[in-house]
This record gives structure tokens, C-alpha cells and sequence, in this order.
């Protein structure tokens, strides 16, 4: 049985999202155990409306406060005590649950998760982590999205460990290629903090391919995507920025004139099929990586669809061990250094 | 007469796309006159085929050598001082040519272009300036996008200072919006050396907005976003890269089966219109900017009509007096902080 601990109360909707949302991967997945958050008389009400097949899949657990996304780290950590996200970060660190998933604030999340349940031995810093869509069909995952700011060369090496070993759990590929970020394939190229992290990938047994390119994520060319959360937050924000405009604008295109809304009705299965493929939903769900337990960030304004997925990758890293995965990473990379150190 | 020297060697094409280009402009632009600088005979030959309607708008200039787009930037700089794009900036550099565009190199087009022309007084570093496609149909002016993976505070303030110029020049937009790339809106936000450029920029006469993210680009809420050059080249490269892949993906969706190949062809004009839209060669031209001389830089792989708008933006960078402009903010910055230094 996966035990998974849903922050029902976190992100722009709450519970009328998160919680048809659990019932809706419940009803696909027998062998997971849900602990809803919240608010517990709204929580089973919300667990009434989406009439679940079994409702034995479900515990509620009550909690008194909400960290709402305005809050700050400070609020979320020391006021919010007994908020819903703190409650289901409890649940994991208990080990009533084996994850916890939500869609709150990610400043907070990240610190409240750190708090509660450290960080792994051997990782200075968590990071998050999320797959974008590449040319191949596939999700290029891609760390850190904005925990850390600045980046040692250490930290840079700790993310390729974690992702690869996210990508291992996750996607089932034993090597997963791991590229570092750069601005230029030559590794003359780039930063001191980049250059470093290249020759201490080098001396992993990681399947390091070398540096890449901002426009390698789409390509796929790697697996994994290491760089400091500066850089990560700002490339996700400005291809999230970037894929909004130009599906708005291909919108308004189809909307200019007769013939246009014409054109737009023989398209529109050929366009559903466009936007099914570029849906960012489909890839909702970070991951924080580097703690002592599976922690997974939805989008602040997934819908029920978004919110699922983000449900079922946590799902899917419990089930292939992520976190047993990220410690044997760990281990053979300490284990590699101290034998170098021998010789 | 507005003279502007052309590398006619440089790019992946060289002669084929950048000789019609400049016949184009100068069939647009009656008040152009180019050196076209490169092989005499070759150059010459081309010129004829492109049959101009007026010849005595053009100069050749013979150039031995030609720099390659695998030349590294010490081959470019010391080894080839022959070539066409060294004998391109030293038209600029002796008054013969007002400005310079250059498909060649981008790393050996800064370094020959700073070797040659020296940097602006108060200006340490020059930096790559380019507009990319937002939302309002405009476009935001980004640097750096690569000329400086190290930036300072002051660095970064003087990049504000020098976009903000090109945006007045060759938009005329008299107070542009500066905004500071940056992982959240709020000032506590980012690394130090973000938090210390925030500061700087507060204290100018700049249209200084604050922070933006990654997704305010394509909102347009800023006329000139500032950042260092590895978080712009990634950023670039990411872009280019989804575009190419939303792009392609589009087509894709279009070429699947009969039916959607019908309705490919009754989209037709929609789609190309959306096409038209997202046309990255509009935006072609970037901008090497705090140098004592206009140089633009034209993407590798442009053809005829993309280079002809990185000549078109050079134009009217010159006829808006560019130089001239970033002269004057930087001595208005450079007086404010006089002033407040006597306070």
C-alpha cells in the first residue's frame, strides 16, 4: 500500500481541487491509501461531493490552519504551526505516510518540508526539480527551479545526483544523461561556479554528458538538466511565459475573421490534438529533492487533471523507491571520492 | 547619408544572403550607402546579380581574410587581421561607416569589435542587446545575453543604462521601463548581486520598475529587462529552443493524417498568419552595445530578409543617434551620483 498525505487546503483552489483529485487517482490506483489534510468537516465534505468507489482509501486528518499563498517563509514557519502543509509533512516524517503532496506556496513548502524533515546526509541543499517537454515526447528534468540562488560546485554535483536518481525512480532509465547548463558545449565556455561543477562531474560514476544548452531541453539531448535555481527559475518562468503567448496568440489568429473561425472548426481536432501535447499539465508536479521523505510541489493553480498528475508522480517515486535511490546515489559518489582519496 | 559597413563574409552563408540584403535596404532606404567589405571579385560578382537599382549607393572594400564560425575568438582577434570583419569595424572605427553588422561569430565579433573600437568612457564592459516578441506585439529588449557570465552591480547598472539608450534610439521611447530579471517581484528576492543592482538602479534617473520574472518578457512589462550574460544566453537559447519545438510540433499535428492534412490546407492562411507573427527574423539584429561605434550582430543562420532587418535596426540606430543617447545616460548617472556624493 502507497500511503500519500494530500496538503488539501494549499494552492489558489484548495479543497475543491485537491481532493476530486485524490479520489480520482484513487479510483485508478487500488494499492494507494490517501490521508486528506484540511480542514476536517469541509474535507469530508469535499470527500462526500466526489463520491469515491472506496472510501476506505481515505483518512482525514484535521488540521486548524492554512499557510495561504501570501504568507511568508517566516509566517509559514513559525506562526502556521498547525496548518495543513505542516500536518502532512508530519505525517510523512511519522511515517504515516510515505509522501506528501501540495499545491501551497513553494517558499514555504521547501522550508517548512526542510524543517520537519531534514535534509538527506551527504546533501548540503534541497532542490526542486520538474520535467519539461522535449522534441522526443519525453520530459527533460530540470533542477534547480529556485531553492537555491547561489550555487557551489558541490551543490551543482548534489543536484545531478538527485535528479538522476529522480529519473531512475521515475522514468525507469537506469543512466539517466546528465548535462550541466551552460552557455556553450565547449567546456571552455561558461562561469567558474560551471567550469568547476564540470570536472567534478567528470570524476562521478554519473552518466555525465557534458555541458548543454538552453535549447538541449527541448532538444532532449539530456535526461537531466543541472543548474543553479537563479538560472532555473528564470528559464521556467520565461518558457512558461513564452508557450502562454504563443498559444494565445494562435488563438487569436484562428479568431480574426469568418473564414478564420471557419478554418478554426475543421481545425479544432488538429488543434486539440497540439494542445493535448504541449499541455503543462501533463507535467505538473516538482519535486523536492534532497529531504529525509518524498515531497512533491503542484502548481499553485493546477486544476483537478494538473493536481492528479502531480499525485501520481509522487505516487510513482514511492513505488520506485526515489528515496532509497537518491541514498545509493549519494553513497556511490561518497564511496567514488574516498577511493580516489585512497590512491 | 547614413554609411553602413558589411561584413560580407561573415554567417553561415556569407555573399548570397548578405549582398541581397543590403540591396533590399538600400532599394528601401534612399539616404543608405554601404561598404560592402569582403573578397573584391566575389563581392563584386554578387553585387551584380542582386542587380541594385542604384550602384553608386554601394562602396566595395577588399578583405583578404574571412573569420569562420569555428575560429576561436584568439584565432579571430590575432590572426586574422586581415579579414572582412576586422576591415568592417576599422570602417566604423576611421569615421568611414557609421555603423557595422556582422552575421560572423558572435564571441570574435565582441572581441574584435572591443580590440578595435575601445569601450564608451564609464562603460567597463559592453554587453549583446536583442528584442524578443511580447505579447503587446512589441518587443522587450534583453541583455546581456552572453558577453559576461560575471556580472557586478555596476555592471549590471550600466547594461540598464545602455539598453534604456537603445530602446530610445531605435523605438523612440522617451523614458523606456527598466525592469531587473530577477526570481520573484518582491526586492528581498534573488542573489546578492541582484539585491545590490536593485539598490544602484533605484538611485538613477532610469524609468527603474523593479524586479520582473521570466514570464514578464513575453508580458511586456518592462521595455528593457537587465541580467548577466549566462542567465540571458540560457534564457535565449531556451526560448528559441521551445519555439522551435511548439513550431514544430504544430506542424506535426498538421501532417498526421488525411483529414488533418485538408484542414492543414484550409488553415493555411490562418497559420501562416500565426507564423508571421512568431517570426523570430523580424527580430533578428542584436546589438553590441557601450562600444565607440554601432555594431550589430545578425544571427549565423539569417537569410536575405532576416539580415535585412539587423541592417534596418542598425540604420536606425545611427539615424536615431544611439551613440549619442548612451553618451548622455551614462553622464547623467554618473552626474546623479556626483550629486548625491556632494550632498
Amino acid at each position: 500500500m502507497i500511503r500519500i498525505a494530500i496538503d488539501c487546503m494549499g494552492g489558489d483552489f484548495g479543497l475543491p481541487v485537491t481532493v476530486p483529485a485524490a479520489v480520482m487517482v484513487a479510483n485508478k490506483c487500488t494499492d494507494v491509501h490517501f490521508l486528506l489534510v484540511g480542514d476536517a468537516p469541509q474535507v469530508e465534505k469535499a470527500l462526500q461531493q466526489s463520491s469515491p468507489s472506496r472510501p476506505d482509501q481515505f483518512t482525514i486528518v484535521h488540521a486548524e490552519e492554512v499557510i495561504t499563498m501570501e504568507d511568508s517563509v517566516e509566517v509559514a514557519l513559525r506562526r502556521k504551526r498547525k496548518s495543513s502543509m505542516h500536518e502532512a509533512l508530519h505525517a510523512v516524517q511519522d511515517q504515516r505516510a510515505d509522501a506528501c503532496v501540495s499545491a501551497g506556496n513553494t517558499g514555504a513548502l521547501m522550508a517548512v518540508a526542510r524543517f520537519i524533515l531534514k535534509t538527506l546526509d551527504g546533501i548540503d541543499r534541497p532542490a526542486i526539480a520538474t520535467a519539461l517537454p522535449n522534441q522526443l515526447g519525453r520530459g527533460t528534468t530540470v533542477l534547480d527551479l529556485g531553492a537555491n540562488v547561489d550555487c557551489t560546485p558541490e551543490h551543482l554535483l548534489q543536484f545531478a545526483i538527485m535528479g538522476s536518481a529522480l529519473v531512475q525512480a521515475v522514468e525507469q532509465i537506469e543512466h539517466p544523461k546528465v548535462g550541466l547548463l551552460n552557455i556553450g558545449h565547449e567546456s571552455i565556455k561558461g562561469n567558474e561556479v560551471v567550469k568547476k561543477t564540470s570536472e567534478l562531474l567528470q570524476a562521478t560514476p554519473l552518466n555525465f554528458i557534458g555541458n548543454v544548452e538552453g535549447d538541449d531541453i527541448f532538444k532532449g539531448t539530456a535526461h537531466v538538466v543541472v543548474c543553479d535555481g537563479f538560472v532555473g527559475n528564470v528559464l521556467l518562468k520565461s518558457v512558461e511565459g513564452l508557450a502562454k503567448m504563443m498559444s494565445g496568440m494562435l488563438k487569436q489568429s484562428f479568431l480574426r475573421s469568418f473564414y478564420s473561425k471557419l478554418a478554426a472548426l475543421i481545425a479544432k481536432p488538429v488543434i486539440s490534438s497540439f494542445r493535448e501535447k504541449m499541455d503543462n499539465r501533463r507535467y505538473n508536479g516538482a519535486a523536492l529533492l534532497g529531504l529525509k521523505g518524498v515531497v512533491f510541489k503542484s502548481h499553485g493553480s493546477a486544476d483537478v487533471l494538473a493536481f492528479g498528475f502531480a499525485i501520481e508522480r509522487a505516487y510513482m517515486a514511492v513505488q520506485s523507491q526515489l528515496l532509497q535511490k537518491t541514498i545509493t546515489g549519494i553513497e556511490a559518489i561518497t564511496q567514488s571520492h574516498h577511493d580516489k582519496s585512497c590512491l
